[in-house]
């Protein structure tokens, strides 16, 4: 992709309402755009991160022998008062059609899934049944907040799971963990699970996935020494206590909850009598499990654990690109417009080293020639590459952008590095630039990209 | 995919209210299920070819230059006040926060993506911008029907284009009809373009892509020689008239409106004041085009148009998988249950010929690990299987099922294929049943799939 085509510029200025780390660098690197408060339009560059992260989501259920599916946003009303969450849960949106029929907006599919399921069960054969979606859930927030951390309309995945008894629902509870955490794994983010409350779902206690962080909502309690964790909310330990797990000494943490898992029993199955025929001819209810997992606050929570002072730093299985490639054409050649930002804080680029001053068409090709060939090369070798073929951009500016955006590779095209027929190599992570033969260059990208 | 492992399996029985062909053979083949009228649930089976739909449009966007985003369903009152058309659009959901602030449910995205340009748009250089997504709408439609044609919330892809000048609209409304009709045809059903109302969108005239089949809600005049049509709507000819392009006769026909270009002109970037600098240094408002088209009821198009009174005949590009493979065992072995169903109308297969009344484990197992390998085999030359592997169901009923569900391809293993070292192959546009050998088999599917 060129960026001088991408829709979605980086910006130095947004709204200053925008406090949270997520939403000020990705509004400011072109990933997303606001809409209203807690709504946001995803734009190419943000739209790729989430299809990746999405991409993890679904592989890891199809591996947990999860099948896809897809519900409506629109429920019926009939059946959220069924199971009386029509009045009690607080952050449900509630419509009406012109023909006064009454709509539920999807803030959660218990009420949904579990009629479909029905239709389909009647004996144990039909057992266990585990459908996931990745779908838009609409939640009336009073007050929305923290950027893509809490939304009133944003992206989850979803999986409920039916089965013969609670022993097997037991059983499969381990399994989703272990997808969870290779899901948070796989998407560069560290989480661990705690003890929280089942909410509007469940009055047994539930388990949140949380990844500690100082942008996180959550109070968290946990071991400073074994995995023991639980939400401040329903804690029985104290800051400073005792681990009841190994006696180790307990602190506290904020975190985010990108994930949780609740045990739902047979509530739901009760009341829309999802009933099968065990192998002994008997009539049980299938006993449920729901699992959540917002992927666009997974998107938020990535940029707040991987982000320094210049911009984000997206681990590489969910980066937008695998390569931001900068070609440095000499300036002055062409007519100046914009003016030139100053170079972003830390290393000097050994790129932007002598090329100050340099004019001339020639040589302007040149680098272009030279970078389009790199930009090819570097295509076919199966990377995704942004390429920055911006004209009358300073180095500074670009090299700033870059660093915004956070992809995990920036490579450099410029006179210095032909002369030493060579590309310049950065990583993102990294302070240190260093040239790579120009020979070298795609068996070295290959390897980056497979490590 | 193992059949017996799917989540949605076919029906005999369904709701009676269920009118339309694509509802009723999309309900039965367990593809989608109602969840309340004009609302679906996408089962695995039909969330399979809706992913397809999607991304042959998705390929088709992108050749165009499009860009895709992903915009939020949950609209501010203030956009839609700004139009006009929180009060004039018929069919727009209106809901409250609990904050007292207004949303409409996304019906149409002008009132979203004109700000989002806005914010990136400063000069000539910017334009034009195409972007498009792919995405869930919702109208208050006082009657749904139809099926997947006419419902409260359906998926569909919208494309904005903004331009420098009128010209350059004009320019690009070729292209994208030349993309559409790649859609369609790549999906299987046949369009044509008529001249309709802009309706809410526009003063002017659109265009529509209409699919003719006795199943469409659109009376559509079009000409019996030429491709000149017109939706009965805004007519200037009259049935039996004379074509004002070539002279012959008009004919009536009924149509599915699968797709829409609208030219709205400067109507929304003037309302959101989304001004250029021209290369002159004028301000100038952007010029804007909106192309619609619907691929859930793109889904139900091609059910219409693909069908006969067995099931679907999926066109090979959007079936749920490549080859339905069918184990025939001998039964008798096992304890029967489930009463089998008469074969399915039409040719007696080759496979069922001899096997009935043979029963015995040993042959019961050779059969189930000769297609157990086959399975294999097909899918590491990269064929997508569904694999009907189900015990004590009857050769008619498996027949009957995979004539319903409509896979282009039908593979039979059975005792009879067995001894003649082959396999039974069906193609579902096809009465004729034939044997090809074993050795032959896999290259066979290959050049079946590319053809």
């Amino acid at each position: 992709m060129h960026y001088s085509q991408l829709f979605g510029k980086t910006r130095k200025n947004i709204s200053a309402e925008t406090e949270s780390t997520n939403a000020k660098l990705l509004i400011r690197g072109g990933f997303i755009e606001p809409v209203a408060a807690g709504i946001f339009a995803w734009l190419p560059l943000g739209l790729r991160v989430l299809r990746k992260v999405e991409n993890i989501v679904r592989e890891e259920m199809v591996n947990l022998g999860a099948q896809e599916v897809l519900l409506p946003a629109l429920h019926p009303k009939e059946a959220w008062e069924k199971t009386g969450r029509w009045k009690s849960f607080d952050v449900l949106y509630r419509l009406k059609s012109q023909s006064g029929k009454e709509f539920a907006l999807g803030a959660t599919h218990e009420e949904v899934i579990t009629p479909v399921v029905k239709a389909f069960v009647q004996s144990y054969r039909d057992l266990p049944v585990k459908l996931f979606q990745i779908q838009t859930k609409f939640r009336d927030e009073l007050r929305p907040k923290s950027g893509l951390l809490r939304g009133r309309e944003f992206g989850m995945k979803d999986l409920y799971s039916f089965h013969r008894t609670s022993d097997e629902l037991q059983a499969f509870l381990p399994e989703v963990t272990r997808a969870y955490l290779e899901i948070f794994e796989r998407c560069g983010v560290s989480a661990r699970v705690a003890t929280a409350s089942g909410g509007a779902f469940s009055k047994d206690h539930s388990f949140e996935f949380q990844v500690t962080t100082p942008a996180g909502e959550d109070r968290i309690l946990l071991c400073s020494s074994c995995d023991f964790a639980e939400n401040a909310e329903i804690a029985v330990v104290k800051l400073g206590g005792k681990c009841p797990r190994c006696g180790k000494k307990i602190r506290e943490e904020k975190g985010i909850e990108v994930g949780n898992t609740f045990n739902l029993g047979t509530t739901f199955t009760d009341i829309f009598d999802l009933e099968y025929e065990t192998e002994e001819g008997r009539r049980e209810k299938a006993v449920m499990g729901c699992f959540g997992l917002g992927t666009t606050r997974l998107v938020g929570t990535i940029v707040e654990a991987n982000y320094d002072e210049r911009g984000i730093m997206w681990p590489k299985t969910v980066a937008p690109f695998d390569v931001h490639l900068v070609a440095l054409v000499p300036r002055g050649g062409l007519a100046g417009k914009g003016a030139p930002r100053p170079a972003a804080q830390g290393t000097r680029p050994v790129s932007a080293q002598g090329t100050a001053g340099t004019t001339g068409r020639g040589r302007h090709e040149e680098v272009h020639a030279a970078a389009d060939a790199l930009y090819g090369e570097l295509r076919r070798a199966g990377a995704d590459v942004l390429f920055d073929d911006r004209e009358n951009v300073s180095a500074g500016e670009k090299f700033a952008d870059a660093d915004l955006l956070g992809v995990p590779l920036r490579l450099v095209v410029s006179e210095k590095t032909l002369k030493a027929d060579s590309v310049e190599w950065k990583e993102r992570g990294s302070a240190e630039a260093k040239l790579v033969s120009r020979d070298e260059i795609i068996k070295a990208v290959e390897g980056f990209l497979r490590a």
